[in-house]
C-alpha cells in the first residue's frame, strides 16, 4: 500500500490492516484474547472508538470474535478442505482419519471467461494458481487448484501459505484479513485430464470426483475457484449430521 | 393396527395416528390451519389436554408447524431429491430447472449387510425398494432405488406413493407420520452397473455419480437408505449459498 493510499483511508481501517497483520505476523494467536481498547488506543495513539470501529468490522468480517464481559479473540483459522470428509467406502459409520495437505507449488495463471465471470474480474485477468495434494494415511486421495486474483491479493506465495499452516484460506485470513467461505460447489463424475490422473495415481480411464468450489469473503465478494479432483475408487466424499 | 394393540397405546397417541390419517387423506393440505384444539377436542371426545399433547408431538415431529396466535398448521411435505441441484456445467450462476421425478416401481429386497447396520435393521430383513428416475428437460439425469424397512412401513406401495405426488418422503409423511431428513450422505464417481447405464443413457463405461444417503425421522431413527446415480457428463450436482 502506497503512503498516498494509506493518507485516503479512514484512521479505523487502517487500524483494522495494523490488527490483521499483528495477528498475520503472530503476535496473537487462534482463541487469544486481544488487549483491551483502551489499551490498544493508548498504544496506537489513537481514539477508544476508532479501536472499538476497527475491532467491529474484524468480528463482522468473521476474524474476531467477541465473548461477553471476557472480550475480543482470534478466530479459528479456516481450513481449505470444506465440509466433505474423504472415508473409506463401507465405513459410513466411522469417523474419517484427518486429511494430510501438500503443497505442490504457487503459479501465476490468467483467468477463462467462467472464472472471470464467477470471480469478477475482467477476462484473462492474472490469477495466482495453488496447487495442493490431500493425503489420506498417507496416500494421495485429491488434488486441488485454487484460483486467486493476483490483484486483490498481492505477494500471496509458497512461503506465506506454508506459514499459515499449509492453507491457502489460512493465509488469505492471516495476510489479507479475508475469512473465505464457500458460496457455491459443483460436483461431477469425469476421466480427468492425464496430468491430474497421474498425480492422483488414477488408473488409466478411472472415473474421479470433480468438485469445482466458488469461495467469498464475509462481504460477499468472490475470492477464489477451486478445482478439486477426488480419487473414489477407495474413497468417498461424505457429509454427515453428525460423526 | 389391532384393536388389542390400539387399547393399549396412550389416548394422546391414538389421536396423533387419527390426525396423520386424516391430514393424509387430505382433510387438511399444507398450510392449512387446523381446527382449534377446542373443536378438535369436542370432535374426537377427548380433552383439550389431550389434544394439545399430539400436536405438540406432531409440531416435535416436524408435521405441523405453530404460529403464535395463529394456530397449528401443517407442514411442508418434503421432497426426495435432496439439497444438490442438478445443472448444467458451465452454468453456475443460473437457476436450475425443476427436476421430474417419475416412479418406476415398487419391489420386495432384503437388507444387505450395509444397509443393515445403517437402516438399525436385522440382516437380509426385507425392505421394500422404490426405483424412480429424474428427469431434466424431459432427458434422465438421476435414477434413484430407496430402500424402507418393510417391517416400518407396510403397505407402503406404488398407490400411496403417487397419491403423494411421486414422492417416498411425501409419501411417508402422509401416511406414517414421519418426516424424513438426510442425516448422511456419500458421494463417489463410478462407472454403474449395465442397468443403471442402459436407465441413465449412459455410453459403455461412462461414469456417473454414486450418492448414497441415509435418512432418519425427526426422532433420528434411520428410515431410508438410498442409491442414486447421476448422470454427470452434462450435468453436476450443485449446491449453492443462494440462488
Amino acid at each position: 500500500m502506497t503512503k498516498k493510499a494509506l493518507r485516503r483511508e479512514p484512521l479505523y481501517e487502517q487500524i483494522k490492516t495494523v490488527l490483521i497483520r499483528r495477528i498475520g505476523d503472530g503476535e496473537w494467536l487462534v482463541n487469544d484474547c486481544l488487549p483491551s481498547e483502551w489499551d490498544l488506543a493508548a498504544e496506537l495513539g489513537v481514539s477508544q472508538g476508532t479501536v472499538r470501529k476497527a475491532l467491529t468490522a474484524l468480528v463482522s468480517d468473521g476474524l474476531l470474535y467477541r465473548r461477553q464481559g471476557l472480550g475480543t479473540f482470534v478466530s479459528e483459522t479456516p481450513g481449505d478442505w470444506g465440509e466433505g470428509a474423504m472415508l473409506t467406502p463401507g465405513l459410513f459409520n466411522e469417523r474419517p482419519d484427518p486429511l494430510v495437505q501438500e503443497l505442490i507449488g504457487v503459479s501465476r495463471s490468467h483467468a477463462s471467461d467462467e472464472m472471470a465471470d464467477a470471480l469478477q474480474v475482467r477476462r484473462s485477468a492474472p490469477l495466482v494458481r495453488v496447487r495442493q495434494l490431500w493425503r489420506l494415511g498417507g496416500v494421495v486421495v485429491a488434488l486441488d487448484d485454487a484460483y486467486l486474483p493476483a490483484e486483490s491479493f498481492e505477494g500471496l506465495d509458497a512461503r506465506w501459505i506454508r506459514q499459515a499452516g499449509g492453507g491457502v484460506h489460512a493465509a488469505l485470513q492471516q495476510r489479507f484479513g479475508v475469512r473465505a467461505r464457500c458460496v457455491g460447489e459443483q460436483v461431477r463424475a469425469v476421466v480427468p485430464p492425464r496430468e491430474e490422473s497421474l498425480l492422483l495415481g488414477l488408473d488409466p480411464e478411472e472415473p474421479a470426483l470433480a468438485v469445482l468450489r466458488l469461495s467469498a469473503g464475509m462481504d460477499g465478494a468472490p475470492v477464489e475457484w477451486r478445482q478439486r479432483y477426488c480419487r473414489s475408487r477407495f474413497w468417498s466424499w461424505t457429509r454427515r449430521e453428525k460423526w
